[in-house]
């Protein structure tokens, strides 16, 4: 599988200034999600509002910057796992996992990811398709490995798509990070949706 | 547990015209779904339009009508299953069950109560709160059943809960009904909950 994920903020003449001010941002964003400023990015950058404004003409177009950013990692990560050597159970704690890691290493990112996940405002849904649609690659990769390796059950793989999807939905991460620390959902929704609510007997 | 679901439309001294109305209504809406109208209702009834309309002021009031009767059908029927000699394992998926008959003994009021569940529309509001405020009650004692005999998973209950109301959830089951027969989904989605994707080693 090629991962064909764009990133349509990413240049690759992305001049010097461009690349501190992401850099910047990223580490603002962790900290104060969707409370940061352009001043506060600019300050952390230790450039000038005027060089903020050149590259992102409102707070909006940082807010996706920085998630597309933080994402494109996210999946590259996921990407490298299918090609381990991985049974498809342990491939898919490990996928899920890298959502967790989002919030350890991007702490308020990944809830402000989460939001626009979940925002029916029309501004959010070419981010929200492009999530989705390469989200649904690395399903369907995993499903392949899951079902060629006789893991998974048998049962129709578009079925079992629409199951994973749901099971780490940005919905049920968030109502679940009320009850349980954001860092160690991951880890129990693929144990749940690999094994289920009931103990082995 | 007891249950305590109101039916706002159901009335104590509901009048024989009224019965005919509603049942007739839960024949045409079960055919014809959103599509009925006043008109096909007080035919199947057997009565005059404006006998309809002195009850129900507009469709809207109908359609609320219809999908609140059969609901309580619906939980009083899981209420029984919860006073069964089940194991948890068998109960969730009798609870599950009683959707998958939603489907198979009122056709389209199934499908029409699923868009409305998932409509962002507020006149919907009470309906989806009083709905969702049963449907958690059940997962409650469900829940309590399966830990208590040790059937469940050492895990926080409201996560559980949070899980098997989002297996089953009207989101879900939209996006399945498009792949598979919608009678089949309620028993999958519930062995899928328990027992997971994973083939038992």
């Amino acid at each position: 599988m090629k991962n064909d994920f764009v990133n349509p903020y990413k240049r690759s003449d992305a001049s010097k200034n461009y690349v501190k001010i992401i850099d910047a941002a990223k580490k603002v964003f962790a900290v104060k999600g969707l409370e940061t400023t352009i001043e506060d990015v600019a300050i952390e950058a230790n450039v000038g509002v005027g060089s903020v404004y050149r590259r992102f003409s409102n707070k909006q177009q940082l807010v996706f910057a920085v998630s597309y950013e933080v994402l494109q990692e996210v999946f590259e990560e996921q990407e490298r796992i299918l090609h381990e050597r991985f049974s498809a159970d342990q491939m898919l704690i490990e996928i899920f996992a890298c959502y967790a890691r989002l919030s350890v290493i991007y702490g308020k990112i990944h809830e402000m990811i989460l939001d626009i996940l979940v925002s029916p405002d029309p501004i959010y849904e070419e981010f929200q398709c492009n999530i989705v649609s390469t989200a649904d690659r690395i399903y369907d990769e995993i499903i392949r490995i899951g079902k060629e390796s006789g893991r998974f059950v048998d049962e129709d793989p578009r079925l079992i798509k629409i199951i994973l999807k749901n099971t780490i939905s940005p919905q049920v991460v968030k109502q679940l990070a009320e009850i349980t620390p954001i860092e160690h959902i991951a880890q129990k929704l693929a144990v749940l949706a690999l094994h289920g609510i009931a103990k082995r007997s």
